[in-house]
């Protein structure tokens, strides 16, 4: 590959760093090892990112945006019930399709930082507060607060588990649900989005 | 304080160290700190404590042991309710009073390496092992495994997050027990241990 233009290298660059850092830490990934796995110059993936920060914020940015997504969809729906099955359910679809990601979040301090400056951010509505909006409804008991948040970090945490890094999507998909909606007091059973 | 000798000393020691730790990061806090804050030497420091993990261990080992000596009791039980009942109830006042240090576990790499170490001990039965045992039994469900760890990571997460540190311990303990209950499907109430 002579150089890095268009979308789709954007993508593989990406993945690329994403499968690198998993595998050596976000700390232990250079730009020099991402442009000798993608076979290009240092100056290549340099153009693209200056920073390493800016190079974490691209991998999460995705996964990030489309929960803010799946957050304002549920945001939609009638009834508070609808409301936290959809956001519930697009919560852990992403999971189960970002685990190596979430797996990041979980364990490396550079990701959780990026990720939470998102995840907080001061101006208008961040998207913890909208998440837990939806989930606990707008001025939740402590009893509430307290479940969602063991209820999103519980997910968060098993999803991302390298012990289950092996499960297929569908198994991992329903077991975290189940969990998730038991905590939630939601019926046991539903059907997907 | 002329030295640092005796065992009162050294709990005072390790409460200045695991305060040191929560306000600074363990990275960002040096043994000189630690003989400042208690005006020591260095060298006094030194005299217990050659590394940085050998101190990260020391701050972290009474809290291990408290709940290895829980999960050893709560296999005594003879029920598998009351045996989940009994870890469970221990396992959440470990984190009710150990705030300061789950939440380092949380969010401190350091930290999470040098307790990972001994909750995933190769030799023998680790704690890590034995605490799901007592969960989800000794050849759990996919189901109940990834229930556990949900429960287990959740419980220690939101028990540890900075935003409920001001919560009473009563508060906080009631809390933590009912989530972990739900997801587990045990009954909700219960008396404590």
């Amino acid at each position: 590959m002579a150089g890095l233009s268009g979308s789709d290298t954007r993508a593989r660059l990406l993945d690329t760093t994403l499968r690198l850092f998993s595998e050596r830490g976000v700390e232990g990934t250079s730009l020099q090892m991402i442009a000798d796995e993608l076979g290009v110059t240092k100056a290549a993936v340099y153009y693209h990112f200056k920073t390493k920060d800016e190079i974490i914020e691209a991998v999460a940015a995705p996964a990030l945006q489309e929960l803010d997504a799946v957050i304002e969809q549920a945001r939609t729906k009638r009834s508070r019930g609808a409301q936290i099955d959809h956001a519930l359910a697009g919560f852990v679809e992403i999971i189960v399709r970002q685990r190596l990601l979430v797996g990041l979040w979980n364990s490396d301090p550079g990701m959780r930082r990026v990720v939470n400056r998102t995840f907080q951010a001061p101006q208008g509505e961040d998207l913890s507060t909208k998440m837990s909006t939806v989930f606990a409804g707008p001025s939740p008991s402590l009893a509430d607060a307290i479940s969602v948040h063991v209820m999103l970090a519980g997910l968060a945490m098993a999803g991302g588990a390298p012990e289950y890094a092996g499960i297929d999507d569908e198994t991992l998909r329903r077991h975290l649900l189940d969990a998730g909606r038991r905590l939630l007091g939601r019926p046991r059973r539903q059907t997907f989005l």
